[in-house]
């Protein structure tokens, strides 16, 4: 390159008179970053002139004349651009050594379109031009090959005839199969150079009828038309619709260039050929050549159809040569666009010229290889490697999903609670799925809607799937909390447990058979649809390591168990932000306990139940502090209302009833045995007496002792009846009226961590406190805490190191920040709670009832529960962080609702300066990668040392 | 009065040494406004003194010596107290003439406690200093009367001995009973001289034997000791319990003073009295002295109840001379303080002396009364006229009240969720409460809980009690509005409709039985509780227009009915604030059309119904309108859920199970009668078709019929179900997923208000959006308005002036403020729902299950539903309203939630700015004044103009 590549830009706007304008620019010479004047692809074609690759020479005429010639009341081409562009046509008769228009040894060229953004509707291309009856025999003379001239000529036809003057396709095509059947031809690669020769002759026919004058054989006014005709199509009918639907202004694009490309042709011979490309393969993301090509054909052929290309590796044995330039072309492209093209080429006798190129689209698991590939090549550094990747590649990377290429239809939809797809029998009843699951069958668990006693069938289970409910409802949160796939509220089902069916619309699903169900999208299939597993890999790894290095975000984990634990850290995070204890409480094996001191008729009662929970919530902690070790784990005090620990009324008022009936039909022997067959079906699992009173057939008095215990239950039960129960008796406002349930929790976590660090396990418990309104109930339950610290002291030995912090959660906490954080020492966003209250939605009723008008009306951008409300939640959040952060500066500030998995609501917890967001374990890699872009964006920089 | 009033404050702060210090001021210097230093009473003396009342002359040891003395580690009076003390004496000598321990006329002093702030559990008063066996004889001598002497002397020994000796009451009691013994009197004033000289010989004794020293007979020792018990009891035990329980600070009350005044005696015979009186009647605020006296007594006789005191209005016939004094003084005492005043006299022998005197504390009527009559009197101007009443005051006046001197125990006890005594029979059921109130029978609707079905019930009724739900129930807020008493959520009381009885511990409430229910206390009494009738008059009209003109904050009403706007007017509502439409739906002949439209199929059916209630809503606007003319009002668009219109699901299952066996029995005809009788006492009166059918039971299509709606019904309550109604498909969300609702509720506005205009009636409609939390709804349902605007501008031919805002009751709307004040033309908070949403707390929830708790344990100080959160949730509301204006200044913003009639709510809602107030109008009156008070209190200047 001679010619500097910087240079003024200049537009039509430039000074009054336009005599002087340069409407014309070579691609030696024209600024490859201008796209605004000289378009996408003349920009393009520009850059890659001068960088050195084999393009076909050629000059841009600018958007700049675009809109000067549709602004012109005459229609004429502003003064000088034919000028500049015979200019142009000098140069390229020196680059060819041909000349436009000469009947011995023409010089062909398109003419295309090219706007800043790419667009359809726009006039495309028109091929050859320069062809005249007098340039066709110099053609025909130079190749030797007098179909290929016909052929080349009436294309030229049939293009310019439609672009210029509008002559319907069919036109054409009437008379080209016509002479096809004259010829008996099936195929047009059957047509011989005569038919050729005749087809040219009626398409020169169709346009002199079609306009009343002949077709142009002046080279010069076939540019000149074909120029304006470019210009035009800007303002087509459907160019200006496809601008106004996508909202594309003037600023953005304004008018389109023509470029005007010497032809190259790969269908001059068998050692011609043309073919595209991509430098690295786009599905795997190796680092080989990837694409396809045809010897002897045109570049249309290959997107045509007509032959079928060949891979292009095959190329290495069939033309070495060509492949070794290929490479280096492929080489050379990626060198200087530092990324992965896809790309136009053509060998015309041995040249290899390259028509286009632009960035490659791949896969996501392409886009993460290449991008560590290509930092270990030095081809990009480790900031472009991270924004290359988008956080929802990720999200396609880490869950089995269903199959991209199936498009079956669902047989109904509900909410995508947690994603992933999964496939397996369907089961009404936990009891059974358990059992199922046990024996290794693959099950779907299917109910109306789930409950904690339902707990131990969602272990079994592979997916989850309810007919009520919305993100939110007991089976998404535990759902999510496992991983496993999850559809919620899919209305359209008709669940009957009782009957063991499910109906939608026709189809009745009965108990065992397959269905999939794809926990993201919220589809439910019918059968065993083909699904694409998750995929974890080296180069994963090591982007995140290098997203961790330029994240400020910390990314914890929400979990609630040691294997919890362990996979969060398999994902790479940095310790729990939320640890459920409720979880704790729900294992089959503690349920009854806790509906023991749910129904505790005084606080000896209730001391007691919680008594025989403490060593087990206390093996619990030690079992995560052990796997966290030495990372730090948040766990939240219980949360949830107590009565969604007890079996639903219904349920309770249908056993007591059979209960009663087992009790007289145990006093009366002969009816027993039906009564007892159809108690042993529905007998659950999960509770005990029951089940044992079934086997014990003969006593009496010990069924009565469990129906008590039913009383209990279902009087206590409608004693805590709540309203809404989202706005109820929960969180800290329970701790403080059973503070002997806090003070439990709170003893075993203390004992847990001092029993860690006897054995030398560093551990770094913090506890949080839920729904908390006021510094008040915070400041109750931390004198718990210094209480139980102070016995745990002196009974261990050891000081255990804690934190002691609440949840936001409830709107007044926010109000209230500044005066929280004199007692807290973080805080931990509880974004789902707060997008309800912010709202005054119930997730579970709006997600059914009235979102999605909502969203498809507009009312609202997003689902708030699925993208943090900015807007609105956000500005709290924002004063909610200044405030807290005012009166106690180091104040440590997270995220621990669904929305810390999310990337653009990561973005903006970046933006108001949080700590740390805390995540389910498969969301981590997403956000490690979401933190990283956000820090990355706002011009945090990039650790590259590890 | 020669001496200058005003005169250097001097404290024992005051330079380093205390030698120079003034201890004692005599009354005619003290500074009679410097309580600290001079204690309460000590002050009042000193300015009683200043202003030419004849109090008998005196002086005050300062607290100063107080705190001086309790921290000399010898306990010694500080240095210079006596010598002071000494001089005082003096004077006192020169103004009586008489001398301190005299022989022969001796001066005779009283010594008294008083500090800053008024204090139970101090040494209160020490009568007759300066008595010994000398003086005595001086005494007799001088008064001819050695019963007085001798009385008087005991008197000295027994205080004495009890205050600076602690020797107990009974010591002395013994002694003074065993001689009335002997002396066979049963009363004391039929002792003779001789008994009480017995008495004062074993007093003497008592002194003695317990001090192991002779009672003191120096008159100056007995001024030191007397002095020191009574600066000592400012540590005793009660004191300082007191002190901390009600966290009287030393800033606020540093010690207590001793007043040192000579005696006089109200018992030298029949030309002497003593009593207390009022300025002015404290039970009616009449402009005539009150109060009572006895003639020959002194004033502690008055108290102790002996004998019986007389009216003070005999003494005008009886001392004519003396009450033409009295009423004098009482002239001199307003006129000073510009107060009522209750002060204690004592003539001694034709010479009247006040001994104290203090504002006088009267109920709320006289309080009312005497404000605007001491305004007509130019004693005080109209500022200090309506800061003299509180808000609290006009509550008590403006609700009829249980009799506050009733002290019967309460049966059971809710929540007063709408304040007023009422009293009738216990009626379970809204129809036969129908029939009984349309018979003239005072009757209580008791319910487990209320629904719209119950309405008729509500009208019928004097009072209503629900045994569950909070202050946002059902029958709380229609209540409320409809200004009936209300006790909700009285969980002690088992309901039993079915049985028609309630339980509560060991008593069993049959229908029929009378009750009494005060819906201010939330308490339930047995029988008919002697009430007190509200009361509205002359004087408090004025006073609340001066209020009106004093106020910058307009008081509007929540009004939902033409009756409702007329009772708002006769309260003095400006406007009205909130009118509920939905209150409109739930007459009983509206609802089944309500049914109609939520069970509608289609949109056409839909259509049908709401085609009906449109002239029904129509009718409704305009005779509001009409009655409010030329006021605003404020019209809110449907809020509740719709499911809330549908009976209950449990209660249309038995009423189809019902149904299905009537037709059975119809068609067995044999069954019929008995089904028929249980079903005739069971219809209800307020649904169409089931009680019609009952009579016509040949017809079991038409059974058919009814049973195919009612199953509908019940259908469409199961699909209409919420998990948080609260939070649920409800106002806006309503109207934009069924936007024939709004669009029927605003063209019935303006129709109405085109009628009006077109007969010449003056209206300003303004529509009013529930639940909104973006401005998008609002823009939405702002098309609807505009587009009927434009159709009734047509069909009327008149253009209806209104305007257009939104309810600001969801969290979100606060925050996006700036948005919404660029649709709306005002804002309206609604902080029942507000606070809930704030705090997250259910409010039905809350009040029965944890917020008794949290008062308690003053977790929270208030119950937020009822005291408007300044700290949070106001926080936001000014922010809101700062957001609000700064994008349009001219933004009208009012509150129309319960703490609009609340007057700390009313002054927190004038500090932020807001323009109006809306609530029930029994609260307006309340509203008015407090409306008033915060403006005043602000700084801001009164109308004195009408």
């Amino acid at each position: 390159m001679s010619k500097p590549i910087a240079k003024p830009r200049v537009t039509s706007d430039e000074g009054a008179g336009t005599k002087g304008t340069r409407w014309v620019w070579s691609f030696a010479e024209g600024d490859g970053k201008d796209k605004r004047l000289l378009g996408g692809k003349g920009a393009n074609l520009c850059e890659m002139t001068q960088i050195g690759i084999n393009v076909p020479p050629g000059f841009v005429v600018t958007t700049a004349a675009c809109l000067a010639y549709l602004e012109s009341p005459q229609g004429d081409l502003p003064a000088g651009v034919m000028e500049q562009a015979r200019d142009e046509m000098a140069r390229l008769k020196a680059a060819t050594g041909k000349s436009f228009g000469d009947p011995n040894d023409p010089l062909l060229v398109s003419v295309r379109s090219g706007s800043a953004l790419s667009m359809p509707g726009m006039m495309d291309t028109i091929l050859n031009l320069g062809l005249n009856e007098h340039s066709l025999a110099g053609l025909i003379a130079q190749t030797g090959d007098p179909r290929f001239g016909y052929d080349a000529y009436r294309r030229l036809i049939q293009l310019f005839g439609k672009v210029a003057f509008d002559i319907p396709d069919e036109k054409f095509d009437e008379q080209f199969e016509s002479v096809k059947e004259l010829a008996g031809v099936e195929s047009d690669v059957d047509l011989q150079a005569e038919d050729l020769e005749e087809i040219v002759r009626r398409f020169l026919q169709v346009v002199r009828k079609h306009t009343g004058r002949p077709f142009p054989s002046d080279p010069y006014d076939q540019l000149e038309i074909a120029i304006k005709a470019v210009f035009g199509s800007w303002m087509g009918r459907r160019a200006v619709e496809y601008r106004r639907e996508f909202g594309i202004t003037s600023e953005m694009a304004h008018g389109t260039a023509a470029n005007v490309v010497a032809m190259v042709f790969g269908n001059m011979g068998p050692d011609s050929s043309t073919g595209v490309a991509f430098t690295r393969d786009p599905g795997t993301g190796e680092n080989v050549l990837y694409g396809e090509y045809l010897v002897n054909a045109q570049g249309e052929d290959v997107v045509a159809g007509i032959r079928t290309p060949k891979p292009i590796r095959e190329m290495a044995e069939e033309m070495p040569s060509m492949y070794e330039q290929l490479l280096e072309l492929s080489r050379k492209l990626e060198e200087h666009y530092r990324e992965v093209q896809d790309f136009e080429f053509t060998n015309e006798r041995g040249t290899l010229y390259c028509l286009q190129t632009r960035n490659g689209k791949m896969n996501a698991v392409a886009r993460v290889k290449t991008s560590v590939e290509m930092v270990d090549e030095e081809l990009i550094d480790r900031e472009g490697a991270l924004l290359r990747v988008t956080p929802d590649d990720l999200e396609q990377i880490l869950y089995p999903r269903i199959d991209p290429s199936f498009d079956g239809s669902p047989l109904a939809s509900g909410l995508g609670a947690s994603p992933g797809a999964a496939c397996g029998q369907v089961i009404f009843d936990a009891d059974r799925a358990q059992l199922l699951g046990r024996q290794g069958v693959n099950v779907i668990l299917v109910r109306q809607e789930t409950k904690p006693e339902d707990i131990h069938g969602f272990f079994a289970a592979q997916g989850i799937l309810t007919s009520r409910g919305g993100g939110t409802s007991h089976a998404a949160v535990v759902a999510r909390g496992m991983g496993k796939p999850c559809v919620v509220g899919a209305e359209g089902l008709m669940v009957d447990e009782d009957r063991a069916q499910a109906i939608s619309g026709e189809v009745v699903v009965k108990e065992g058979d397959i269905i999939t169900i794809d926990g993201a999208a919220g589809h439910i299939y019918l059968g065993d649809v083909p699904t694409v597993e998750a995929e974890f890999f080296d180069e994963l790894d090591t982007l995140l390591t290098w997203a961790d290095g330029a994240a400020r975000l910390q990314v914890m984990a929400n979990a609630d168990t040691p294997e919890d634990a362990l996979r969060a850290i398999s994902y790479g995070a940095m310790g729990i932000g939320l640890c459920r204890t409720e979880r704790m409480f729900n294992a089959p094996e503690r349920l009854p306990i806790v509906v023991d001191m749910i129904i505790a008729e005084d606080d000896e009662q209730r001391a007691a139940a919680l008594g025989r929970l403490l060593p087990m919530q206390r093996a619990d902690f030690r079992g995560i502090f052990e796997a966290m070790s030495p990372r730090p784990v948040i766990i939240r005090l219980l949360d949830p209302p107590i009565h969604e620990f007890l079996p639903a009324r219904a349920r309770l008022e249908e056993e007591i009833d059979q209960l009663h009936r087992l009790r007289d039909a145990l006093r009366g022997m002969d009816v027993l045995t039906s009564t007892m067959k159809s108690l042993e079906d529905r007998a659950p699992k999960t509770d005990n007496g029951f089940s044992d009173a079934a086997k014990e057939l003969a006593d009496v008095r010990r069924v009565d002792r469990v129906i008590a215990r039913k009383e209990a239950m279902l009087r206590r039960s409608q004693e805590l009846r709540e309203t809404n129960p989202m706005l109820g008796h929960r969180g800290v406002r329970l701790g403080l009226t059973y503070p002997e349930i806090y003070k439990m929790q709170v003893r075993a976590v203390l004992e847990a961590a001092a029993e860690c660090l006897k054995e030398g396990v560093r551990v770094r418990p913090e506890i949080m406190v839920p729904q908390v309104c006021t510094s008040q109930e915070l400041t109750r339950v931390k004198e718990y805490v210094k209480e139980a610290e102070a016995e745990v002291r002196k009974e261990y030995g050891v000081a255990v190191d804690f934190a002691f912090g609440t949840m936001i959660e409830v709107v007044r906490a926010c109000l209230r920040a500044e005066s929280l954080a004199e007692v807290a020492d973080f805080f931990s966003f509880g974004t789902n709670d707060l997008t309800q209250a912010a709202f005054s939605f119930s997730r579970e009723d709006a997600e059914t009832k009235f979102l999605p008008l909502y969203n498809d009306r507009e009312i609202l951008q997003d689902n708030p529960f699925e993208v943090l409300d900015r807007m609105g939640l956000g500005r709290l959040m924002a004063l909610t962080v200044e405030w807290g952060r005012s009166k106690q500066p180091d104040l440590e500030v997270g995220i621990c609702g669904e929305h810390g998995g999310h990337p653009d609501s990561i973005r903006f917890c970046h933006e108001i300066g949080l700590d740390y967001v805390s995540c389910s374990p498969p969301r981590i890699p997403v956000a490690r990668l979401a933190a990283a872009h956000a820090n990355v964006d706002s011009g945090g920089s990039v650790d590259n040392r590890t």
